[in-house]
């Protein structure tokens, strides 16, 4: 029955669509196809990602070399809801990011800083620099910090690499602070991610290798999680204690499969 | 009535004995004449430290040439307890240590891991070593990590760094594990640290600049404990919501004062 009364679907992109790497990622078997069929159902469809190694129009420029049909409006993606957030809340940051995502936060106050941004730097996340966030947040009266997205770790072609979410636990304990998550599985972020979408929560499905992140975060807001077995997907995650998705796929193609036998 | 009964001492070495820093470190004023005073009063003494950034001799060795007072015997440090811990469960351990702590491991087999030792490993905490010991960890069936220590930070001469404990807590968090600490506030390492002091409990002080790790940690295992407000001590330490010294002292050397006044 989770098939039924479909009319969007948010896909998580790294594990599901593709999978990274230095060499700029290999498909997963079927995924371009999957998209492309998923546009001519009239299916609405928005890629929801926690994606922070490069700006969003570098993201959509790889995703099409590698064949999936898709533009740069169909991204929800953490840098720009973070870059809303600040504007808001007229805090100006201190980033440790990767280099290619700087360009995201171009029109922000960046000088005297009031608050540390962190994303999946990578290679940057170097002692001195993971030192200088630190130095910065154990000197404010009231740390402020925010991670962009909180994932343990993803899959690139050659191994698992740690994600940011491990060094924001770095922080958050030597600062005794709490980070603010802007990404997955944070429900504002899902909730951006449907009103992009223009469906309601109960009328859209979430795909993604993730059980916390994708499936868990989805399935809090009201919506329907599947879990693929692509990406970083590892058999004792069908275990686990407290995230149960609507159903596994092998793959995205057999979940667009299902859905569309049911349009 | 703090200062009564005393027969020995046990001193955390950075922020109370000295600042460390590139440089070597410099003394914080008084503390090597308090050394001298405490040996000439007949009251036992032993450093118990969690310092993971050389061997024990090159410690000491560093100490004495700021003008301290102390031999190899009078330290108790996390590696050589990780060595015995190692030895008794037969593990093998990949080491996410400081170039200078190598040589303290030079007797364990480390073919073929089957743990990860984590020490204050500073700027050889890179993303690449982090993430080659989180490959191996989340590749075990059942992952051990030691981490010998698991401060938040601590001072040196150029300002607060970040300590082994923040990268204790991104590799739990990425690998769902807990790790298991050597060095203080862990209760066997000061019963050890005690044991080498050669006194009860009950009539030895722990003097420290770290209100969790030495006050807390000490007072846990049955001994009395005082904050000195030199090294990485902060005023809001004074307000910690579970650790409240025996008596806050400005330094060591006034710590030696009132308690010489009281044999």
């Amino acid at each position: 029955g989770w098939a039924r009364a479909v009319r969007g679907l948010l896909l998580d992109v790294s594990g599901v669509l593709y999978d990274s790497g230095a060499d700029g990622g290999v498909p997963i078997a079927g995924s371009a196809e999957a998209v492309r069929r998923i546009k001519a159902s009239g299916l609405k469809l928005q890629l929801c990602t926690n994606e922070t190694q490069a700006t969003r129009e570098n993201f959509v420029r790889k995703l099409r070399a590698l064949g999936f049909d898709v533009s740069v409006a169909e991204v929800t993606a953490p840098a720009p809801a973070a870059c809303r957030l600040l504007r808001e809340r007229g805090l100006r940051p201190h980033l440790l990011v990767h280099d290619d995502l700087i360009p995201e936060f171009a029109e922000v106050d960046k000088t005297n800083p009031n608050c540390v941004v962190l994303g999946d730097a990578a290679e940057n996340f170097t002692y001195a620099n993971l030192n200088e966030a630190f130095r910065l947040l154990i000197g404010m009266e009231k740390p402020v910090l925010i991670s962009l997205g909180k994932g343990r770790y993803y899959k690139e072609t050659d191994g698992l690499k740690l994600d940011v979410g491990a060094y924001m636990k770095a922080l958050e304990y030597a600062c005794d602070v709490q980070a603010e998550v802007v990404g997955k599985p944070a429900k504002t972020f899902f909730e951006s991610a449907l009103a992009e979408l223009g469906v309601p929560a109960e009328q859209a499905i979430m795909i993604g290798d993730d059980i916390v992140s994708d499936v868990g975060g989805a399935q809090q807001c009201g919506m329907r999680a599947l879990q693929v077995r692509t990406g970083k997907y590892r058999p004792s995650d069908e275990n686990h204690p407290q995230v149960k998705p609507d159903a596994y796929v092998n793959n995205l193609a057999e979940a667009v499969d299902i859905i569309l036998q049911h349009l």
